[in-house]
C-alpha cells in the first residue's frame, strides 16, 4: 500500500497549477494539475480551485499543510505575500508566508512569498525563489549565476541558500510578440521546426553573442534575409530564437564563471541556452524543474511558523 | 495667377501616399493627400488610387511626369522596382526606375528604387534614399551619419551623394507593440502623457545609453518599477521611449561625428532623439522631411532616362 500524503506542496504561476502530495519520507505520493492558474481566477476562486485539485488526490482524514508558491502570492492573486527584498536568505522564506481564508478547514495554507529588489535594478520574482531555494537544498555548494530560461528568464546570483542579486529578461515574450504581431511575421509565416531552423539559430546566437547592444537592429536582419536571400521561414525563426537568447546570455557573460550555470526550464529551452552558453565559451546543466521546486517548498515548509 | 504643374512627386508609403505638383520653377503650386497607402492596395488598384489622388489637383492639359518614391515599388506594391545595392550613388536613382502601365496615359509615371544592403548586415529601405538624395541635393558638404526616427528607424551613413552603408532598428514598432501587447501594458493603463513622463524619459534615456546590451533585461523594470515603486503610467511610458531610444542611439554612438546628426522624422520624435543624442555628448539637427522627399524627388527625376 501507497504511503500516505503527510502535506501538500503546490506551484500556482499565472497560467496553471501544479500540485504534489508528499508523503512522511519526502516522496511523491500522488500529483495533480489544473489549468487554473492565477490570471483565469478572482480573488474568492482560489479557494474552490484549490479545492478542487486537492480532491484530485487521495487525501488523510486529519488536518493537512499545503504550501503555495508563486503568483497566488501576488496582489491579483489570492492573498499578497510581501516581497523579501533581495540580498536575502532563502532560508528563511516560509517566515514570510501569508495565510488566506480556506473555508475547508481541514486545509491548513500557506502561501509563501516572492523576492523583490529595489537596489541595482529594480525587479521581482515570485516562484523562482522556491526554485533557487530547492536548487541550494540540494546543491548546497554551489555559489554562482543560475539561468531560469522562460517568458521571462531569470538571472540570479545564488550564495548557498542567499539570493545576492537577480535580473529578469523579457526574451521569451518578445519572440513570441515578434513572430505574430511585428513586421517579422512575415518572414516567419510557415513551418518554422525545417532543417534550416538550426542555421539561422546559430547565425543569431553568433550575432547576438558578437553585438549585444545592437539588437533594435539586428532583429530587422530577419526582414531583410528573408527579402534579400530568401532565407525560409524556419530559418528566420531560427535566428531570432538565437539572436534573442545571444544576446541575453551576452548581457550576462561577465557574471558567469567557470562552474557550469544550473539552467532550469523546459527542456527545449534549457537545451538551447546550454547550446549558446557553449558557443560563449561558457556551459550550462541542466536542473530538473520539477525537482528543484519540490525541494524548495519542502525547505520552506520547515521554515513557516 | 499660380504657376502650372510641371511634373508630380509622390511619396507612396505604406499606410498613405503624398502628391506635390511641381512648377518650373520647382516650386510646389498644389498638394494631395490619400489614405490608400501600399498596404491596402491589390496591385490593380495602385492606377485609380494615383489618379484620384492627381485629380484632386489642377493638372494642365499635356502629358505629365510623375515620380514616384516608397513603397509602390515593393514586390508587394504596384511594380517592383528593383534595389540599388549600397554602397551607391543616389545621384544615379532615377536610372532605376520602373515603368508601371498607366491606363490614363497623359500620366507617365516612373517609380523609384529602394536601395539593399547585403554586405555588412543584410537591410533594405524604400522611401528614404530619395529623402536622403535630398538631404545630400540641400546639404552638398554633408558627411556623417543621418538619423530618420520612426517605426523603423534608418541610420544611414552619406557622404555626399553617395550611400555607404545602412542600418534599420525596430524602436518605434517595438514601442507599440510593448505597450499594447506585453506584460509592460499592465504598467502602461492610463494617461500616458502625464508630468512625470519627461522624469521616466530620462531615466530610461540614461539606463539605455550606459548599457545598451542589457536592454532585454532593462525593459522588465518598467514592470518592476509600477510595481515596486507606485511609477505611475506617464512615467513608464517615458522610461519605456527613453530607454528604446537611448539604447538604439548608443548602438550608433560610434558612428556619430562631431557634426549634428541631421534628424529626418516627425517633429515629436525628432525632438526626443535629438534631447539623448545630446544626454549622450553629441548633437542633432531637425531637417524637414517634406523638403527633403521633394529635393530628392526632385533630383531623382533628373536622372531618369
Amino acid at each position: 500500500m501507497a504511503e500516505e500524503i503527510a502535506w501538500v506542496g503546490v506551484d500556482w504561476g499565472t497560467s496553471n497549477l501544479r500540485a504534489w502530495g508528499i508523503g512522511e519520507s519526502g516522496a511523491v505520493v500522488a500529483s495533480a494539475e489544473s489549468d487554473q492558474g492565477m490570471s483565469k481566477l478572482s480573488r474568492d476562486q482560489f479557494p474552490e480551485a484549490l479545492g478542487a485539485a486537492l480532491a484530485q488526490m487521495p487525501l488523510p482524514q486529519g488536518p493537512l499543510d499545503v504550501v503555495i508558491c508563486g503568483m497566488a502570492g501576488a496582489r491579483q492573486g489570492w492573498l499578497e505575500a510581501p516581497y523579501l527584498e533581495a540580498p536575502t536568505e532563502l532560508g528563511a522564506l516560509g517566515q514570510g508566508a501569508v495565510r488566506p481564508d480556506m473555508p475547508d478547514e481541514r486545509f491548513r495554507v500557506s502561501i509563501l512569498p516572492g523576492v523583490c529588489q529595489r537596489q541595482g535594478g529594480e525587479n521581482v520574482m515570485r516562484g523562482e525563489e522556491t526554485q533557487l531555494l530547492g536548487l541550494a537544498s540540494l546543491h548546497t555548494e554551489y555559489t554562482g549565476l543560475v539561468c531560469m530560461p522562460g517568458t521571462h528568464s531569470k538571472w540570479a546570483r545564488l550564495e548557498g541558500t542567499r539570493i545576492e542579486h537577480f535580473s529578469t529578461a523579457m526574451t521569451g515574450e518578445m519572440f513570441a510578440l515578434l513572430k505574430t504581431q511585428s513586421v517579422l511575421r512575415h518572414s516567419l509565416n510557415g513551418p518554422l521546426d525545417g532543417p534550416e531552423q538550426d542555421e539561422g539559430f546559430v547565425a543569431g546566437a553568433r550575432d547576438g553573442l558578437d553585438d549585444p547592444a545592437a539588437l533594435l537592429g539586428q532583429l530587422f536582419t530577419v526582414r531583410a534575409a528573408s527579402l534579400l536571400s530568401d532565407k525560409a521561414p524556419d530559418w528566420c525563426a531560427g535566428y531570432l530564437s538565437g539572436l534573442l537568447i545571444g544576446t541575453e546570455i551576452a548581457a550576462n557573460r561577465n557574471e558567469i564563471g567557470t562552474d557550469p550555470v544550473p539552467l532550469i526550464g523546459s527542456d527545449k529551452l534549457c537545451a538551447l541556452y546550454m547550446r549558446v552558453l557553449h558557443m560563449a565559451g561558457a556551459s550550462g546543466r541542466l536542473v530538473d524543474s520539477t525537482e528543484v521546486v519540490l525541494a524548495g517548498l519542502k525547505a520552506a515548509r520547515a521554515s513557516i511558523a
